[in-house]
């Protein structure tokens, strides 16, 4: 099977190549060409995962395509746009059909649900890496950045946090993976679902927002740092699943809600005023403290003491 | 070194990073925003290279990463394309800063030549690996796509072929790279040059484009296919340069200038009429042969006999 044989099999045929709103050409020539609505800007990011590095060597290919559009599209999330399509750059050792098939079966999954087109890509010789670049459009004027956010404001996130890290031991296979709630823990790793909705309701709300990939305390890090502020945490008031709790000690659980960085859920930057109707329509958002006057990431614990931050989120050649 | 402060120094800080025209928010959030002016589409395209496979472990990172760019942007050039700018996904073994420093110039090198915007990327740890997607703008009904050829219209190339594939002994240090012509050859395979001017030229009088990236007669058989047409190429036309002609022997050139896939040149089909204002504008444009009705891609000696294609371009997984 020859490279032009693998994308037309395996990617340019199938349903998520076939076009949709915002795509002019679709896969198959040397650009894809896409429109955009007069008044509204194009979001792009580009994504990265390497075998080993950010998952695992065993893995099932339908979820590690799932998780791949996944995580990038979170990007899109985190500024409030509205999905379009995404370009796939796959570098494999070999052609092995049945990895090709679960895995594109896996990424058309989670392009259905997004609704995103596949406009094309590159494939490659190498060591398995996803190379993912997610596009999107969002209104002028009210992408959400990071560097908006104003003393005053509730610091919040999108859902539960630490799911991702906690499940990390059971996909690597340390731990059994036994039971509900290690069922549900893999399920966060392995589907994590891009915050659309939500993103795209905290547009004209939120005053700065992002996705927590590198870990909450690194990412409310770089809020601080692009808007000026302190961001200042309530330990009490982080959002645990039970399924965390369950399986992890109290200390360890903790360690992955701040530190873990394979949620993908957003977090956001409020006004007051804007708390109770947005608490309504996602009721797994959560305060998780406020925004001050000042500098860096603070973490408080239940009598208000400012507790000593060590660990930090994951970074690359760290 | 982690990895924020790797993409801080090296790249963040880059003036190719600093905004463009078409850039409403650059490097470091989320995503980036792109604006496009009314009646334009934007043009999209993903690349991978791959040490060891697209380029030799042994190089000089300024030479790959103007290589890297001047590649991927050559697909801009081929739909006719206005650059915006790029992503960089940047996949390294270790931070070595003698590396990253000589790439980063490079890149930066290409950038500013073909005016493009360094709008954000990914770096992460593992086998040596450039993803590259670029961005263009075209206007409206203008992209020059592989599926307009109709019979009558000339075969048209850019430029010289084989170049790149000549000068692949010396890269990878089979041959000795003295003198002019390996000169000539080596700047040919290190510091292609999207031929951005000709494909704009192009909006509006060629039927129908590509750069040939897979070697001709590949490529020539993916407008042949989109267009439903043959190509039929005379042998005698094909341009050699005087540096390919002096450092191998005549059917060693005529390989690399039929299967050779590393000359980023463009081909393109054209009705005969618009042939001499172009040749005038772009005077090492060739005429190579001309489109037919039928099927496929023809090969012809000088007493217009036709040759048996044995030679096919390069597949990944051939």
């Amino acid at each position: 099977m020859g490279e032009f044989e693998l994308i037309r099999r395996f990617f340019a045929t199938a349903p998520c190549a076939q076009g949709g709103e915002g795509v002019a050409l679709g896969i198959g020539d040397d650009c894809a060409l896409l429109e955009l609505p007069p008044g509204e800007q194009l979001a792009v990011s580009t994504d990265t995962l390497v075998a080993g590095s950010h998952f695992p060597l065993q893995h099932d290919p339908f979820l590690l395509g799932q998780r791949a559009l996944a995580v990038s599209t979170s990007d899109l999330a985190a500024m409030g746009a509205t999905p379009i399509g995404f370009t796939l750059a796959l570098t494999l050792p070999d052609a092995d059909e049945t990895w090709l098939r679960r895995f594109a079966d896996g990424l058309q999954r989670m392009a259905a649900q997004c609704r995103m087109t596949l406009l094309g890509g590159d494939t490659t010789r190498g060591p398995l890496t996803l190379g993912m670049t997610v596009f999107g459009r969002v209104p002028k004027g009210l992408a959400l950045t990071r560097a908006g956010a104003r003393p005053g404001d509730l610091l919040c996130v999108g859902g539960s946090l630490g799911d991702g890290a906690g499940a990390l031991p059971l996909v690597l296979g340390e731990r059994p993976a036994d039971g509900e709630a290690a069922e549900y823990l893999l399920a966060r790793y392995w589907q994590p679902q891009p915050q659309l909705a939500l993103g795209q309701a905290l547009r004209g709300r939120a005053t700065a927002a992002l996705d927590i990939s590198d870990g909450l305390l690194a990412d409310c890090g770089h809020i601080a740092q692009a808007s000026g502020v302190a961001l200042c945490i309530e330990r009490a008031r982080l959002p645990l699943s039970a399924a965390l709790h369950e399986r992890l000690p109290a200390d360890e659980a903790l360690r992955c809600a701040l530190s873990g960085g394979d949620d993908y859920r957003l977090a956001f930057t409020l006004p007051a005023s804007e708390r109770a109707a947005l608490q309504t329509e996602f009721p797994e958002m959560a305060v998780i403290g406020r925004v001050e006057a000042g500098e860096g990431v603070h973490l408080y614990d239940e009598q208000g003491r400012e507790l000593a931050l060590a660990a930090r989120g994951y970074q690359h050649f760290g």
